[in-house]
């Protein structure tokens, strides 16, 4: 098992081996702890599209490595279009790369990419570090927690979002229990945060999604706390579909519900979640399952990536910054539920 | 593929075949539609133990037809034991034992103990036919319905209680659209509702059981409907994990929500929900799938088989003899949630 870095003393799915960028292979997990070793821009670009490393900040970052892979054999130019095109959709890889080109300027020397890389690691690990900061100030003691998908490490440049939350929680001494959603159909709860947790020694239980609800009637849990792809500026949150249940339920209960994610996730040219459509996945993720198909063959499933929450029923938006206001226009301000 | 029994053109998951009970192996569904074919009571036992039928009106009228192969070899007296130990907690096993050992007197005459398990097959699908008919009245229209886990055919003498009432709106014109939640752990609505439907040429989508949120925010859903497992004097009811979460999300999106069941699941000696304790199942059902391990090793689940929906969350419940008023004390209606 790989060690946490000694400066930071925190996991990441990543490390710089001086002239190869080393991954954990997320698809083995959690059964197994492999690494896979990138010594190209190809060979990272290869890993982000084979789904080696998932979760837009650690893949920005890996983009960034892989920048300077490329640099230090003089193909910096001709490798940045292959790292692009590695996961087309995602945000954070086109914004890493753009980031290096702008640093590096013309000469592409290795060393200032590198520096690039290792400084866009670094501030994604800082801005969690202090997210979880806040995220615990805002919580204020002792609690029992709900999380749902993968928040953790494993997405980011180290300590994770919502995930880095329960650990700062877990850190002082305040984190009473946690539980994991199992997040179907990708089973980010079963696979990664529970591997997380297990590995930062967190005791944990895992639950099936559905059973969230009678956990909280039973006064077992006090905060949900949830990471997030995409915020509007009035406050709906876009995240893993179940997220939304989770937030029903919780105001149902009297508890409180916490969205934990960076201010890069905070889109504030989109007014509102009207203007945003939910993707619809294929419905074998639904209708297979570890390979096996578990419904008759032909089943139709209807299968949103995200679900939308409205700013109603959310307590706290926190960000690296603290906790974040959105920009209500009193006349759209969410009806109470 | 065996035909609908033709006088009362319904699918049944067991067939009289005059030597022999034939009944469809739930264990290989919804892949494969076998029959396995039991000429002993003891074949029966085992395929009881054995979960080839589950549903305990089902698995009543299994032993019931078991106890007229022991007759007919003049061994009844030896085998009944041997078929209540087949599934020592199922209520159902026991009494439809009983109820045959009662009506055959001492002579255990073939015929009469063979007339009584079709009189007791008959009865359940008659009970079956008429809470259709009550549950469709009782919505009274075109509509959208969303069910969880499987409350069809396969767990009763036919028709089923809560997916009765969904053929029957369809039968009626009345069935907008299905919806069936996949049921974790177990995925009874992937592996089995979907399998029904799809077999009584009902349109539907399977869903994630989280996702069920973002359908009735959505406007897709006007009536869930569920089956329960037991009902206590004051109208709780206790019912597979997510039903109760289900019921908070009906709630709050302002639809309807039902609860269809035989007269038989309603338990006047108990009180209310607080005298019941909810069976925790092994963690190992939530952690491992089909066969493989999901989360990571040693990983705890917090895994109740069943969660409790207070009546104040359910707009009808709907037996065989109409919708059912709960008994309840003035002091002791619970507050409007």
């Amino acid at each position: 098992m790989r060690e946490p870095d000694s400066e930071t003393e925190v996991f990441k799915p990543f490390a710089w081996a001086g002239d190869a960028l080393e991954l954990i292979d997320q698809r083995l997990l959690p059964h197994t702890e492999s690494w896979l070793r990138c010594e190209s821009a190809d060979a990272v670009a290869q890993a982000i599209t084979d789904m080696v490393v998932r979760g837009a900040p650690a893949i920005g970052i890996a983009a960034a490595y892989g920048m300077a892979l490329a640099a230090a054999r003089g193909e910096l130019e001709q490798c940045a279009p292959k790292l692009r095109a590695a996961r087309p959709t995602a945000v954070n890889l086109m914004w890493a790369i753009d980031r290096v080109l702008a640093r590096c300027g013309p000469s592409f020397e290795p060393d200032v990419v590198l520096a690039e890389a290792h400084a866009i690691a670094a501030e994604d690990l800082a801005q969690n570090r202090a997210m979880a900061k806040h995220g615990a100030a805002v919580i204020g003691g002792p609690a029992r927690i709900y999380t749902h998908c993968n928040t953790g490490a494993l997405a980011t440049g180290g300590l994770g979002t919502a995930l880095g939350v329960v650990q700062q929680l877990h850190a002082n001494g305040d984190l009473l229990h946690a539980y994991a959603g199992e997040t179907r159909p990708w089973l980010q709860g079963a696979r990664l945060t529970a591997w997380e947790l297990q590995r930062a020694g967190i005791a944990h239980q895992l639950v099936v999604d559905s059973a969230a609800a009678s956990l909280m009637a039973q006064g077992q849990v006090d905060w949900v706390i949830v990471g997030a792809d995409r915020i509007t500026a009035n406050g709906d949150v876009f995240n893993k579909i179940g997220t939304y249940s989770l937030a029903v339920l919780a105001r149902h209960h009297g508890l409180r519900f916490m969205v934990a994610a960076p201010t890069s996730t905070i889109d504030l040219d989109a007014k509102n979640g009207d203007d945003i459509a939910i993707e619809q996945r294929p419905g074998d993720e639904v209708t297979r399952l570890a390979g096996q198909q578990i419904a008759p063959a032909d089943t139709q499933a209807w299968n949103p990536v995200f679900d939308r929450t409205p700013y109603s029923l959310i307590d706290a938006i926190v960000t690296e910054d603290g906790q974040w206001q959105p920009q209500l226009d009193p006349a759209e301000i969410p009806p109470l539920s």
